[in-house]
């Protein structure tokens, strides 16, 4: 249920209707938007029976039922698309931001390395794993906090925030203590702890969609963010599993338009998961942007070939220079510009 | 295996080769490129035991195995570009190419409707079927041979050669009698007698991709065109089959650049069919121009709302034309124009 | 819509309905059931206006809206399950019947050779393809005429009726001359001239679901073959197309029981197709028949390290009889018998 | 890496090959089997340059390199079926094992009513979800402890251990005190700390299958818990996403047949979660222990209509008992017994 308050209505009066719901034993999330503020309810059941009183309290303008299972994270409850900031860096606003960096932090001179020529391409976020999740125990699972430490002095040589993934509550308290975003990866989507535990945080997140999960189990994942407090919330399509073996994963990048109507989240892009191979990458980066995603998150390695995990989708410096020249024209073609470096 | 000759062979040392290639039992396909000449050997199950005797031939510079399992559609047959042209549009060049019109053509006022408003918009080839591959027996089948008609008096009236599908063997002679290009259905890409046949004439043919055909299974049935002797085909992503139920398909824009890197056929993609609905169509339009295909076909209807078929995904002219504009900008951001009107 | 008729309904009520119906326009499908006779209409577009008309006629019990797509094929338009009759061998009644056979007609010694040990081990009709749909134009066709007169030799040898598969209607007055039952395959289940022209023969047909077909799909085609008068259908689950690659298919056994459910038409099931490996034909063909499935197409090569095609998930003969030992213990868990040889 | 023992190999000579592997700085897995004992040797990236050294030891009869990236599950690794056992009661040695209950446990009265019914009808083990996984936030999401307490006062009034879910690392002691078998349900298939956690253990795991998981990535995920030192894991096929809308998820039953090939694991199914629909869940529970199953999962409830999720494709009692009824004859077929109760 959504209660949608007058153009004029005071402060006061939208507390009211807050309390008013909170007596009914239910959750108010004032929104305010642009015009208007809108409340939605939460913790509820079904419909509310005393909707009534709620419609005859001063200055309510309107009573909407929602009949998406989702409600926080949808556009019937926020009108406005939501603009999250890292560290000052918008994404989701006019501009289009590039994320890039390598897939999992290997030494300080790999991820210095990569984190200067991203950021001289004009990239305004830098990415890299220090927990990996593998599918084998026997593959690489990344440098842990060394690898954290390693992303705060790229950060601090380049201005760069960074993004990095928590794999779980346990080690929650010491990424968020580095990180400037916390990445929750495919796998985890579906992991309710973990987006409770992050919700209950402060950070901006980036959701990463399950390879397996349709679009409207993506949004209710970031509807688990949104119900724990947490409205920092970046959605990106990364791929999901289909029949046709000619790449990893099947860009879903139909998700874009789809998730932009029905939700005020920001969507960015991962062309390299998807891929598997960096001659696609590039190609399905444009594609993104003109699809209209808010950005993009690229996977850059200056030795792909010695890569410790997913060289062969990743792209090298010059490449990722190029591709941000393509992305750069494509964005202007919809009016957009990239974001400006911090 | 392919023949590739070397940069100064004369035809007479070409035609020489050929003909060894026939007294073997086997089938050439001389392909005359840019620099050089290769010809392509099928026919032969295995590898070739005379080899050997082919490479001792004057002016055979080398003999390439070939390992995927299509041989004429690979870029290994043919490095440059095949530019495929229907009634003079090209498809497949330097520039874009948009086809538009209605799904099926329902009425002569509805289709020169449609035809004069997707000609202003600069469309460069009319689309509309007129026997229509229906999942329900129960469903409109198209206006058959007077749908054919109504295409040919929009293609006088506009100028716009017309493509429309053929659905069998035995009505492929009267569709091809009226129309400038035959296109494939989905449901028919494996229907191997009808590609053979079509194989035989001399139309351009427009392959749509099975919503279960891997990018390989779509080369191949290409290849059944080529090998018949039809070089003039374009091929189409039109979205295929996943467990996400937020669109009608999935739309593989992955496939763009990965076919351009196996094939030198040209591709194109429909927007309209896998979405399902219309505001999912421009922005797919302007991914998959981004993505690198060489064009696009658009269903377009001047009343969606009482279409007989697929109303849902119709643009209506005037988004058509916003359409335009917007792949116009994509496309110069690609350094390509869309292709001029004939 | 169905009108269904009363018990005692005499054969001059029933022809006055059908009457009525044609006289409205549309089609009268007259079905004797075991206890009352439904008539079917068919050819109407939406909701039958004069209904009311219909519903006051003398004899007429009740009028049904169906509500499914299809309709002729439907459990509401038949409730009797429908036995096809193969040359006197049922499939879809109280029995489980077997079919096995090479997956390709070779040579008249393996035919034959695999033609008796069928037999020998209890199957009940012949399989074997004379006319071979393959993705590639290279691979191998079939013997084509000279396949069929085998399998005819076969027959006679054996007394087990011929089932093969039709690949267009070009061939069709050829295969129908030889064989005892149509195959139609997954390839061309969507291939609706094939499917009409079929539908007005009189031969038993199997049609095979695609790899991409929905239930519902499945059903719809087969209502193509019943509109056109055939109702000699027999349904077939091969194996559709999933992300999973351990498998050349995922078997849908969950398909079994849903269309027994919605149709009235036998489902059998392919076992040989979707595993690509003998190793799993016998357990799934075991789960076929645990599931409900009416019977079996299984292939059987006396040396599938030299077949053609489609060795690797051929049985030799030896293990095709262990797989009839415990189809048979199977069948009589669910107090089924395997059908009797002719 | 495998080290296959002679077969008459001592004791010393086993821990001499396992103290060599050691000192290499590899960890050594011996796997005692019927004939001889094999060593499995983990911790290696890539091929052991001092294999030769193994190789020359006293009473090694082979070196054998594991070829999938799975080893301590894989059949190359221990031949003979794990045999794992829940407070007594065995999954995967002759006898079939079926575990029955509640989906949710809802209340005391719904859960010992459930539990007798399926003690009654031959089930050995009993499940009920106390924390629930819900795609929804605002879902209910299980009694927890209270659920857990229920759960023991069922065992204590039945004799039947219980098996539940454990959502996170956090819940994983309170769970594993009541609990007598672990379930890691199918969105947590790929919770690497979780798996972890629970490898360290040493409780029976039930491992459900991802609804996107390759069958080699449920191995893979297998053996994170075998990895960890939790060799007591049956895994589970529940369904996985495909196209097709007609059911829930599409049983993979083929899987159980490649999963008994390749891995020495248990494996039972739960024809539940896939259906959807109660009227599937008996012949797929018969096609599953056709398939070769070790045993089944199957919801219970005692009033489906009412029931707090997943009413709808759980049986009720009466229909639980007709199922038991129809897998004690068909597990017959395959001259298996029902496991005996405790």
């Amino acid at each position: 249920m959504l209660v949608v308050m007058a153009a004029g209505a005071t402060a006061e009066q939208i507390a009211a209707v807050c309390a008013e719901i909170s007596a009914m034993g239910f959750v108010a999330h004032p929104m305010p938007g642009p015009t208007r503020t809108a409340i939605g309810i939460t913790g509820n059941r079904g419909p509310i029976e005393q909707a009534e009183r709620i419609a005859r309290m001063p200055a309510v303008a309107e009573l909407i039922r929602v009949t998406a299972p989702y409600k926080l994270v949808s556009r019937e409850f926020r009108e406005a698309a939501t603009v999250v900031r890292v560290a000052g860096v918008p994404i989701g606003g006019p501009t289009v931001t590039i994320i890039g960096g390598p897939c999992t932090v290997e030494s300080r001179e790999q991820t210095l390395a990569v984190a200067h020529s991203v950021a001289a391409a004009g990239a305004t976020i830098l990415r890299g794993g220090a927990f990996k999740p593998r599918t084998s125990p026997y593959a690489f699972h990344g440098l842990g906090e060394t690898g954290l430490q390693i992303l705060a002095e790229a950060r601090a040589a380049t201005g760069l925030p960074i993004v990095t993934e928590v794999l779980d509550t346990e080690t929650l308290p010491l990424v968020a203590e580095y990180a400037d975003m916390l990445q929750i990866g495919a796998r985890n989507m579906q992991n309710y702890s973990l987006l409770r535990a992050i919700g209950r945080s402060n950070k901006p997140v980036l959701l990463k969609r399950s390879f397996a999960a349709t679009v409207q189990d993506l949004l209710l994942a970031a509807e688990y963010l949104l119900d724990a407090g947490n409205t920092q919330v970046v959605l990106c399509e990364r791929g999901i599993r289909s029949f046709d073996d000619s790449s990893r994963f099947t860009l879903d990048l139909g998700a874009v338009p789809i998730i932009k109507q029905l939700s005020h989240l920001p969507v960015i892009v991962d062309p390299s998961h998807a891929s598997g191979r960096w001659e696609q990458v590039v190609p399905m980066a444009r594609a993104a942007i003109a699809a209209g995603a808010d950005g993009l998150i690229v996977e850059v390695h200056d030795n792909p070939a010695f890569a410790v995990c997913d060289g062969r989708q990743s792209l090298v410096p010059e490449r990722f220079e190029v591709m941000m020249a393509q992305i750069r024209r494509v964005a202007a073609a919809l009016d957009r510009d990239l974001t400006p470096q911090p």
